[in-house]
């Protein structure tokens, strides 16, 4: 493939933009490159692990996500916990707001305001959250005592009434979602609360790793699509690994392999895992995955949407 | 404080190198300024937090973790569950190797050896791993059905023989471990086949959350030393804010503030907390942990040393 | 403004999705912002200093570049050498080649094929530059003996018959290309093979430090548009600063501020210029230029376009 | 080589801390093969290019680069202009200031204060190095009408009474300093005002080329130390290839090579100049130089010594 020259067209699309990445060098091509792979995993019918941290949530991605979803582009979704609260705060009416990196924090403390990056949240939200959630943990509590996350989430997906919620959507579409640092966020500290007062109230994390487990089968084509690091993605990985390895994977990160970290890992070591053979079946790409997914993601749902796939 | 020109004098110690970073700029200033945060932190009584990922462990700081605790350096350990894998792997016996970056992954698969970054670990470990941590599985299946992670490795801990192991030292000095996804790795895989057999097996893991809470107070100082990001990071955090934020706080790691991730959070937002109001009680360096926290440690540990009280 | 969630629609264009980035955190909204500055420096008239490193040009950007040049969107060039050859090379019908960021390059060199990130180019290609660029070096020589880069780069443009060369459509725009180290590069040595047969042929970098300084004012508004660090982007900025410094400033990177380098400093330095005030004239986004900077130069093309500013 | 778990001792020198990272996953073992490498370039007699970008000076590396070049440990020397600026005005007494990477900006410039990263240089002492720097010029134009550049710097390297200066040390030393940028910095506008009234000086950096590319040969054994990136980094790169490639080279930076940068580029491309072969002669290592290249030298440093080779 010859690099060509880059050139703008009046009302060019997402997809004629990616299209021109094929031809241009450095990190556009490996985005062109995990677009086709998307493309493979779907239309070979593999079963699509889609995984995120709460950042991408909270950055706004959370729509896209449950559009995702609900267009049948992702089979298993793994994530932290964090996330899936902001996920249920935006679907109870809570806005986040747009701010600065480089906010006077001691001046936003005051203020009740969390700082997420570039990205405000109000310490009200969480009162909202808790105001909203501890009647739902009585509820579960009456149907039984020892729950998986997974099971959890989808009785609280199923109750909430927002198209734009990765949790609504999941539910509906059965796609289960599994969060295995279930206690790691204000979640955490509820459920904490809840048992207190209902000693023999369990959150089963062991149970639900069994069900991640059993989601797929060696026989089956896997696809691993991993944005950010985390036990998110390491979770997805082990869990494809312990089925015989991921036939395609999509890893969009901005960190590098050099830390030996696990959001760093690069897609090579899925040829470690004996299953990938052909480099076109793997793609890793640097950046800020609030662009580089949806420019990756949007491409592959153009193409499948114009072979009638979608 | 003005810069001065770094020079070598021969046989220079650790110590007078990390002294001389003080008048050096960009992140070794930041070093020494971490380095002066955890020599606070001891001085004024702080509880400290100590947060690290599993690829530090495989790295070989494992045994200088396990160093830190016995002299008293860390109160709480928060990580993920591949680095207590190893480091009970490496309690037993097991050797990794140094290898590159850059090796063919698909030979490495077929030799059975696993990379991580420029490390090499054998799947035979893994299977050691498995005959050892079944029998421990039953036998505390036997005391009790159910557990924290914590009490199940503080058990561990007391079994193991290896004066390099965390789990070893931690539990000798009651030195409490939390691993909010105990399920993320090879120990979630033997979990869920025992329960499999012995349905009434439970890991607790919100009873564990009130363990981390219930571990300090608000009227107690805190100190966060953290070491990488994920939720390992993050949980330390949490805690520290539901008692009131902490009054210090190191971050050491590769990732930058500029996508809004966990592991590139700065301390700045500490101050976000309410707690921390100066400066000098705060301190992000960025760059590899696996010299970055030696340098400031050591540095740390030679001034306690020296006023006795270590 | 709050966080609103992304969504897909069929045939999305770039300018639906970079204005959607007005409501994503963390690197989004920084490209949106950064677009929007662009914009500005356009509507009010500013002298915009585009800068760019080589790698830039090897990638494929160079027809934007000189597509951006026609349109008068850039009313300076600061660049390095090696990016200039390249132009030429592809102006008299190099092709270079997408290859793989882990080839081995030892069979690379056997086959005479040199390596740039993903890219390939061939030796052969630097031959064909030589016995292009000998016979030009000769007919500028006769017209005089001392010239600026500038000039220089100026006749080679107009020599030139590519519509996607950067030196065609500068010198048909006049708009100058600086290039203070100009020898860093092939065509450093065939510079220095012509002086030695023609001694009194002299490349006067100092003279045109006089030029870059002189093309703009401190009455007239000035943009820098740095892509990418190294001198390009701190010749630019040096420039606008002894002219009083730059009331508008873009900068896209993939460096971080923590090292202290000049491909990392961020715009908020352009503050302490003491010309730009206002938060709404900055912008700086992490992230590849290959995609960063097509995103957000297109939605500003498209913006200027139908408000009949292109 | 095995893992080992690295543990503190008592007064642990520099030499021991980088003996043990050669039993250290990820940058350590890096780190240590980067120092072997050096080792080994001055037991072999190789020439060695050192290159430094201007901010490592700012940093307070510049006492130890004068040291080192003292020490017969650097043969060629390639670098910015600011860097060379700063190493006058730090030896006419000029003295940096350690201050905040988050400082007001604003405030600063008021103060007539400019900023790199976290350190402080004050306006003054640009005004002073006017001063300084004039009747110099004036002096040298006496001697001749046209200079290359690093024969401009022996000559000022020659005036200063600074054992910490790089220029004094080179000078004595007689090892050529290569500026292939000299114009970019206040340097440069000295230069141009000069000029203005004796427009027939000259700074030749053709000349200048010729003298980079016949320091060395063929014959001669070359190893290259590029800390950061920029055209030092390239310029020490092209005159080594020019001359059949470099035998060993040492990378350390904080630029990753997935955006195609020269600051990125690993050391794997010096195999595809043909000449290295052998893994054990090259080294990259991520993080930042001003910690970095001290541990790695110092250990360099003690062993020569150690071996009387120093």
């Amino acid at each position: 493939m010859k690099v060509q020259d880059f050139k703008w067209k009046k009302g060019i699309t997402v997809k004629e933009m990616v299209g021109s990445f094929k031809h241009l060098g450095f990190q556009s091509i490996e985005l062109s490159r995990a677009s086709e792979v998307i493309v493979k995993m779907k239309k070979n019918n593999a079963k699509v692990f889609l995984t995120f941290t709460s950042n991408m949530v909270t950055s706004g991605l959370r729509g896209f996500f449950a559009q995702i979803i609900k267009l049948g582009m992702a089979d298993v979704i793994v994530t932290t916990v964090g996330g899936l609260e902001e996920d249920i705060m935006k679907g109870i009416g809570e806005k986040f707001e747009i701010g600065k990196f480089e906010a006077d924090d001691v001046e936003l403390h005051e203020q009740g305001v969390n700082r997420v990056g570039n990205l405000y949240i109000n310490t009200e939200a969480y009162m909202n959250f808790e105001d909203y959630i501890n009647p739902i943990l009585h509820k579960l509590y009456l149907k039984k005592k020892r729950w998986t996350c997974s099971d959890l989430f989808k009785e609280i997906g199923l109750m909430l009434e927002d198209e734009d919620s990765i949790l609504y959507q999941a539910a509906r579409k059965d796609v289960p979602i599994f969060c295995p640092a279930i206690t790691d966020g204000a979640f955490g500290f509820h459920l904490y609360l809840f048992q207190q007062n209902h000693p023999d109230f369990i959150v089963d994390v062991v149970q639900d790793f069994g069900k991640i487990l059993l989601c797929t089968s060696h026989d089956e084509k896997k696809g691993v699509i991993a944005l950010g690091g985390s036990i998110s993605k390491h979770h997805a990985i082990l869990c494809t690994l312990l089925n015989g390895g991921a036939e395609y994977a999509v890893y969009m990160t901005t960190a590098h392999k050099t830390s030996g970290s696990m959001s760093g890992a690069t897609t090579n070591e899925a040829k470690s895992w004996g299953k990938v053979k052909d480099d076109s079946d793997i793609a890793t790409v640097i950046g800020d995955v609030t662009f580089t997914f949806p420019l990756a993601m949007i491409n592959a749902l153009e193409e499948l949407d114009e072979e009638g796939l979608l």
